[in-house]
């Protein structure tokens, strides 16, 4: 993770360009890992930072913190959020580095919220505090091919009952540029300061302008994140128009194959909710009716994900 | 799994080009995962075949061999090998994917070494029966700055203890043949049909010419699989020379480097045992001494490694 530069230069940024606003601050660092933004917090001038991390990566964290010379400025802690027990009944600045995949899966963000809803001080900020999610239609016929295709024959034997599990995995890849049909469509944002946690369930309206006469093989989805307390706003993407992260894209591959014109659109609903089981899993489901100019090549379908 | 082309390839012409062997015999594929090797055992004419896997795919296994009409010559059983109840007490033949990364790294030989015992009819076979593994010295200079150097200055801080942690952990990548700077060393085989799993516990030496002035940064590892039952036997390598597969090689940094001269010897001693918490991790520990023509340049040393 720390060799992913777009993720870890953005925060770098965030923090070292706003000393002014971390000089003699207390910071928490929500699922700290190995204590790499709370030593950005620490060299920009906060007074104290708490790191809180369920793994045991902590003792690392304490060995780097000890090598850095900040054990008297970092306070770890390992544990889960709700159970450990803070140096501080608040803090000024809240930073967390709590994105998965298609934004919401396997993410701590729920972690994040349950820090600020105890601990943030009112007037107290979040980096980064904004979020966004969003779509696009790609031609992907070789792929889809080489991932799903695949099953039809595997060394002469029908695997049609994986081709089903690997239709309903959204794959995390890198999607190039070219392969993207449609204009992005913004579909969810979050606010961290806001959001409650039962609104990251999520059922939402999409509408995806064709931007050239192709194939539909794909719907993808990426986010961006925004550091707004900066003074000058940072934001950095996870979408195939920017530089490689390692959240990549997330493919949510269809059914069908749609056939479409330039200036048609994509209309549909996205659900995604937390599994019953564990909530950062997630159920996705995407409803999609392609309104074509020939109405022989209209058409409709659902998909439901598990990730 | 099923993608390794070289893999499944082998295990298939093992079957298929020995149908001989397999017409009327109760075979147990041991790890059946998705039941492909099952499935090849029935086409070469096995009448009866038992998958035992403990994983949650055997629900899909069923659904495959169901939609191959094989239901009724496959029956899958899901559980822990020493738990499950065969409906046979004898077994013609054992099948099974068992290898892990290094061979031994996550491996199944246990539960194979075990079926056999308890399943195996007098005279029986197994599918591979012989597993060799070797080794070579390489020059890796930019590829060990970049995994292992790059903790020294990580965004302007001292992650010496990550570079602890990533110099103990032997790296499972692509090793391309012109980085090999000795010949290769056979360092431990494995007869399937005669090793105890206490013999899978080893210490042994080991011994690698020079082939060329170079540095070395790693020794790796790779092994050989045999299925000498096969009327003309069949091989497939994981080694850097041959065709790749999933397993790749394995990588062991070492602390120094070292300047070595053709015609000069690595020597040394590698161990490697199931660790107390968990048998099918590993500790793997490598003693090496170079005995070069300048003294100033002999050097020795050794490195524990966490699998």
């Amino acid at each position: 993770m720390l060799k992913d530069e777009v993720r870890t230069n953005s925060y770098k940024n965030a923090i070292y360009q706003n000393a002014h606003l971390f000089k003699d601050k207390v910071v928490l660092d929500v699922g700290c890992g190995t204590s790499i933004l709370s030593m950005f917090a620490v060299k920009a001038g906060a007074k104290h930072v708490i790191g809180v991390d369920m793994s045991t990566i902590i003792e690392k964290a304490r060995e780097i913190v000890e090598v850095n010379g900040m054990s008297d400025k970092i306070t770890l802690l390992q544990g889960k959020m709700e159970e450990v027990t803070l140096p501080v009944d608040k803090v000024d600045i809240i930073i967390s580095e709590w994105m998965g995949y298609f934004l919401l899966y396997e993410s701590m963000l729920d972690t994040v919220l349950l820090a600020r809803d105890k601990y943030l001080a009112p007037g107290g900020l979040i980096f980064p505090d904004k979020a966004h999610i969003y779509m696009a239609a790609i031609e992907d016929g070789d792929y889809k091919e080489e991932k799903i295709g695949f099953w039809n024959n595997v060394y002469g034997f029908n695997f049609a009952p994986l081709q089903k599990t690997a239709l309903a995995e959204p794959l995390v890849d890198t999607v190039e540029m070219k392969a993207i049909v449609t204009d992005p469509g913004l579909i969810f944002s979050i606010d961290l300061y806001t959001v409650t946690p039962a609104e990251l369930a999520f059922s939402v309206p999409f509408s995806l302008s064709i931007t050239r006469n192709d194939f539909v093989h794909a719907l993808i989805s990426w986010f961006d994140i925004e550091f707004t307390a900066c003074h000058k706003p940072i934001r950095f993407s996870t979408g195939p128009h920017a530089k490689y992260t390692h959240w990549k894209q997330t493919v949510f591959y269809l059914q069908d194959v749609l056939t479409v014109n330039r200036g048609e659109t994509i209309v549909g609903n996205i659900t995604s909710k937390p599994t019953e089981k564990n909530r950062r899993d997630l159920d996705v489901r995407i409803d999609y009716r392609l309104e074509a100019e020939d109405p022989h090549r209209s058409t409709e379908g659902c998909c439901e994900y598990k990730m």
